[in-house]
């Protein structure tokens, strides 16, 4: 036995750092009394097309299609490949095939781009807040992150200059969510859009844009991508994903890269899981192939932007003095930042006590920054829902600020 | 642009070797002439029971479960995770459920463990031929490999003190096929496994046991799994998968370890898909709660004792004055050393020609050893095509032979 023995783990076990988002939402399973779920990253159980996916199994995964539990292609399954071609002509994530390879979601898009390119030690620019889920995959990798301000035009990119300066290096990597962040909503402007690029070729930094939330834009009109602004750069990396639009339990998302890549990614994602599950994709490709995904996501917008203004209403009518908040034109989330001094991971409890939940703040930065603010996903709940929640989370806030804390 | 830049990739890049064995097989799927497959890896179409899978899929992924199309927790599915443990009550690879942890296939069973304990330029013991996509995954986080000779009675362990002493340092992790090897079908004998687990204690090392086969005896009785063996140490891992017993493109799998890692794998798995895909996870579920993975297995162990006797008949036949091989008592390999001289690697195209498949030697080394040798898979093919494939295969020996190479 050597049970007393310390493990002899690898040095970058220190940056498995877990997600305190998912761990937040675990113990939000546990409750069983009346809580509106603002907490949610996931569509609504409501929002992701069962009837549909369970439609197409029969075909998708019945007699008439043997291999359907075969291994697949490393890069993706090629009947999905071409349908996802077809989705995204027109949309700004237009693509061409030797540019496409199939994931297993988007977190293992942007575990292959680390896997790629992160060295330990290296520079990593992260926005702050940020998706601390896809930070800590390049945490993962031994990687230093550095945090940059984020407002109402998504990164302060011109806040990034000085802040690298002051690290001696520049960085290897820059990892944005510009389009409906996560978690403050808010979207990378055109202009920051370009400078983003200059700094990145200035660099040779790799630019990872991940942007789960794209194709649920419900007001404003869409940006190009920087893929599209970059035009060629082999270091620009879109990271998409089918988990907010479709489903996330399928597992699939997709990268955009330069073709000079692709054997690279081939290596590196057969020694991490041989190839994307083949069902799931068999089905995404019946769901595609069958044009259900055009009036799926119609529905959705609709409902987000309803939900988002009734969200607004509440807060105009419950926060109004003590609370500012993101105006986001798509996506899930939005930001609101206490001027009362509540700390919002104190916050947590009380809240789930009179039923309600969100995610505080400081899980949305890996310094813990940001103990005033807390995450909205406005997405999944009812607007009538929306303003109960909301006139709870105003009880507790009360309710901790007159324990004086 | 910067096209004219080289990448800045990371040193582990240079590891990314990608996988001979699945090239081979990739060429093979473009092959339209009449070809005996002895090089595949994964069951046969007709060995995956697609009927049963697509069968339970109406209520696995129907109305019925409005979540299956959700995240699932991080660990596994909590059905699949008790109708699994159900499963091994009884074998040699029985556990308990905090032990247990769902992944997505067996690969990302040795993505974990390597993640979590290689770090780069750290010595790692594999069998010499081994299962090179599963010593690819330590290459990929920058492990130094050691091959040790493998003979009828699995890896030569006693070799091993020698082999590591001339190394200068022990090493960080040993990783085994103990069972039906891949390539050679050996199984690592009982005195073997106990001197196994002697030295990984003393050297601190991780021992993984890699075995997918494990569940297709169809000779001789089962022998403990290195685990139970080394009941409660910390560092023995055991890497399952159900792709070779109920069907490859579901990527589902799952590691047996030490309670005290578990958070750790959490952790880890969150950086790299969140969670294995739920409707896989929930199609297994349906095919072990209803009691059909029994027959299954007892259909395919039956058909792969009959297959391997037909190849065994076959070779003697063929192959008597010029060649030996192993008598596997399970799984889907058997290893052919040629004793005339002629190189594997350029018999492969000429057999091709002839109208038989099969994976070179060289494919199982990272260093290139038996260039003598290849793997044949019986598993795949009725008797009277093996005796056809085994008959091809002698005609392309003796061209190539002509040839004089």
């Amino acid at each position: 036995m050597r049970t007393s023995h310390p493990l002899p783990l690898a040095a970058r076990a220190d940056g498995l750092v877990g997600s305190v988002i998912d761990s937040s939402t675990s113990l939000l399973h546990k409750q069983t009394h009346d809580i509106v779920r603002f907490a949610m990253g996931s569509p609504a159980a409501e929002a992701i097309p069962t009837d549909i996916l369970s439609g197409v199994a029969e075909s998708a995964l019945g007699h008439a299609a043997p291999d359907a539990f075969d291994y697949g292609a490393t890069e993706g399954d090629p009947p999905l490949r071409e349908a996802l071609l077809e989705t995204l002509e027109g949309t700004t994530d237009q693509t061409t095939a030797d540019r496409l390879f199939i994931t297993a979601g988007g977190m293992q898009g942007l575990d292959l781009v680390c896997k790629l390119f992160v060295d330990p030690g290296d520079l990593v620019v992260v926005e702050s807040p940020t998706y601390t889920n896809g930070s800590a995959t390049a945490l993962s990798y031994g990687a230093t992150l550095l945090e940059v301000p984020v407002d109402d035009d998504g990164m302060v990119v011109d806040a990034l200059p000085d802040l690298v300066r002051r690290q001696g290096r520049t960085p290897k990597a820059i990892y944005t969510v510009p389009t409906f962040q996560n978690p403050s909503g808010a979207t990378l402007s055109l202009d920051r859009r370009h400078r983003l690029l200059e700094l990145t070729r200035e660099w040779g930094s790799v630019l990872i844009d991940d942007d789960p939330y794209g194709m649920l834009r419900f007001e404003g009109e869409p940006l190009p991508s920087l893929r599209q602004l970059g035009e060629g750069d082999p270091l620009v990396f879109s990271v998409r994903t089918f988990s907010k639009i479709i489903a996330p339990g399928l597992r699939v998302g997709w990268v955009d890269t330069a073709p000079e890549l692709h054997q690279l990614l081939i290596n590196a994602k057969q020694a991490m899981d041989t190839c994307t599950n083949l069902p799931a994709q068999r089905l995404l490709t019946g769901f595609l192939a069958g044009g259900h995904l055009e009036s799926h996501l119609a529905t959705q917008r609709r409902q987000y932007r309803v939900r988002k203004e009734a969200m607004h209403a509440a807060l105009r009518e419950n926060f109004g003095d003590i609370a500012r908040w993101t105006d986001p034109e798509g996506g899930f989330f939005l930001w609101v930042t206490l001027e009362n001094g509540v700390n919002t991971a104190d916050l947590f409890e009380v809240a789930l006590a009179e039923g309600v939940a969100f995610i505080p703040g400081s899980a949305f930065s890996p310094s813990g920054r940001f103990p005033d603010a807390l995450r909205l996903c406005f997405a999944s709940t009812k607007p009538d829902r929306i303003h109960q929640g909301i006139a709870r989370l105003r009880r507790a806030v009360d309710l901790l600020a007159k324990l004086g804390r």
